[in-house]
């Protein structure tokens, strides 16, 4: 039992105050968990697009002040009545989703989309009473995705944490938390390419990227990276793309460009831009007979998917995944246990560091499509 | 050898001179199969309405005349030369589409698109020389997707006839060369449901009723049949259908009465009517997290399947298949098995029976919606 279970935390944390404005770091309390949630202390957190996107909060409901922050790694501090798989000390990853190991997703060898603990980006407090546990001042300050790990101590949900190996190094692991895991997934759980075959990327952000290193994994012989910025083919080759389209050098669309590089189409496609162009290029640059194309990016509200059915006729299948089809307290040791038999290079996504005081400039070099992941780290 | 291996066989067919015009029994000449060829006895055909559609010829290439049928059985009378898998007095299947063994598609383990006997309904002529073997009086007459089994003996490309077990009932395995295997092989190669689960049926033609039965082998526990005639609802009890919706009966969209049904959706769904609106419904009644939609029916050139993207980042899956995913001369004899164990009832699919020389009967039959499949007993 830590000294500060069932006590208010005075900590550090970086507050949102306005929309697009930087944070604040503040000094924060964080009450304690309540039945069946977590508090955690954050060791290392990551900065992500979804955080930059609800900050930014155009076209989003604004929700103000808030803590950013799903995208970390830390240790158990206590936890609320009910919580059995976690105890003080555990090594945990937050996840952005949950596992309440009781709906019918939950039960569902093939689904993680938790019911219960479905991401809902909405949401800025706690399920069980409605309220936050943080505060400034007596202010309520808003929850992120249950997860808020732009704070020194943080309360989840229970199923919203994940019990890893205490050997890992937070540092690096911290970062399958959620991009990572959802490219990863899309093509290691959903994909599935085989060994020697051919995997088209659309987009090579670090959802991307991670996808490719899922292709890679699985022994894929042509990994064909599709991107609208040139400069990112580069890097890109250390994630195991091979191959270069830039849809803007050629005069036709770029499913009839891989088409004619492969043979009639790729074995699998991954898709992870969200935009609706490059979801309909996906579908339709895979191959007939065989073809798998997956859906990762987050599409606009207003798209419509549009194809030609012979297209599915003709054996394609079409596919979404939601954070790689992973159910987060399940999956997520082993995929800590596949960095640590350095299967998984986990390495290569971080290409900034920055100590939490400089939480700004994670947001800055996003912003600037400088970095791929920033790692920043909580100074306890 | 067949004292016929060689020759010229003068027999009966049935031709169709004129779209829409009634066939009429003809005698006809039947050249020897050329290399690769094999020449069949055909014992039993039925109709189907791939069959009716092209000799109707209403927005098709008319090819007349020619000799329609493709669904069929019959015995080997001859092989052309490199014809291994076969020889005279084998009991065989003809199918509209093939399994050259050589191609990309036939060595891959995932689909049955063979790239050179795929399904052709321009042609009308055999692949070796671009002529037909069917003639009367020097006059060509076209073959119709190359097995044209409404005659008592036919020439088809050896890739196109499956070898079946000689105990099996000639007059019963005769609907498993089209039809039959289509909707079957969509459920339980396809689709796959697992025991207890839910299933949706879009259709209750032949193919539909065929995956409807491949359900109730696969032990689903929910058969939901969808279908604009409520008259077909009583038959296709007998395919295992349990619950029935006919979308005229409901003010919104039949999907979302099947997910009020079923709480959120059911496990699959499966296509069979080719019209674009039954694909989107299906697709789109699926359960989020696991469900999959495998559509069947032919749609029409200018359609376009448009549907939300989050439909399938919210982990639905949709496919397309193309004869049930089996390959003809590899998986047919297998499903010949399951109905030799019992497991497949196909009686139950041959609710009528005719002569050849009654053949236009079955036309009649079909058009009024009064058959599933109706048999034609050739009389040698």
């Amino acid at each position: 039992m830590s000294s500060t279970a069932g006590q208010v935390i005075k900590c550090k944390a970086a507050v949102a105050w306005e929309a697009g404005k930087p944070l604040v770091i503040e000094e924060v309390e964080v009450a304690p968990p309540q039945a069946g949630e977590v508090r955690l202390k954050i060791l290392y957190t990551s900065l992500c697009h979804t955080d930059v996107y609800f900050w930014d909060a155009k076209g989003q409901t604004p929700l103000f002040p808030r803590i950013f922050g799903h995208e970390a790694s830390g240790i158990v501090e206590s936890v609320g009545a009910g919580v059995t798989h976690l105890k003080p000390g555990d090594h945990a990853l937050p996840v952005f989703t949950g596992e309440c190991g009781d709906c019918i997703h939950c039960k569902s060898e093939e689904s993680n989309m938790c019911e219960l603990l479905r991401i809902n980006t909405d949401r800025g407090v706690m399920l069980s009473d409605g309220k936050s546990r943080f505060s400034k001042n007596g202010q309520p300050i808003y929850h992120f995705l249950g997860t808020s790990t732009f704070s020194e101590y943080t309360v989840a949900h229970g199923g919203q944490v994940a019990k890893i190996n205490p050997a890992a190094p937070l540092d690096k692991v911290c970062v399958l938390s959620c991009g990572i895991c959802t490219g990863l997934g899309a093509t290691v759980n959903v994909a599935k390419p085989k060994p020697g075959s051919s995997v088209a990327i659309f987009g090579l952000g670090a959802v991307g990227l991670a996808a490719a290193e899922g292709a890679r994994i699985s022994g894929a012989k042509r990994i064909i990276g599709i991107d609208l910025a040139s400069n990112r083919f580069e890097e890109a080759k250390k994630f195991g793309v091979n191959e270069f389209v830039n849809p803007k050098d050629h005069d036709k669309p770029v499913q009839q460009v891989i088409a004619e590089m492969t043979n009639g189409g790729v074995d699998r496609a991954v898709e992870c831009t969200g935009s609706i162009q490059a979801m309909v290029s996906a579908f339709e640059c895979v191959h007939d007979g065989w073809g798998v194309a997956v859906l990762v990016g987050v599409p606009s509200k207003d798209d419509a998917f549009k194809t030609a059915p012979i297209n599915f006729l003709n054996e394609r299948t079409l596919k979404g995944t939601f954070y790689g089809n992973y159910k987060p307290r399940t999956d997520l040791p082993s995929v800590v246990e596949r960095y640590m038999k350095g299967e998984l290079e986990v390495e290569k996504f971080i290409t900034h560091n920055v100590t939490f005081s400089e939480i700004n400039k994670a947001f800055d070099y996003m912003l600037k499509g400088q970095s791929i992941r920033c790692l920043i780290r909580l100074e306890h």
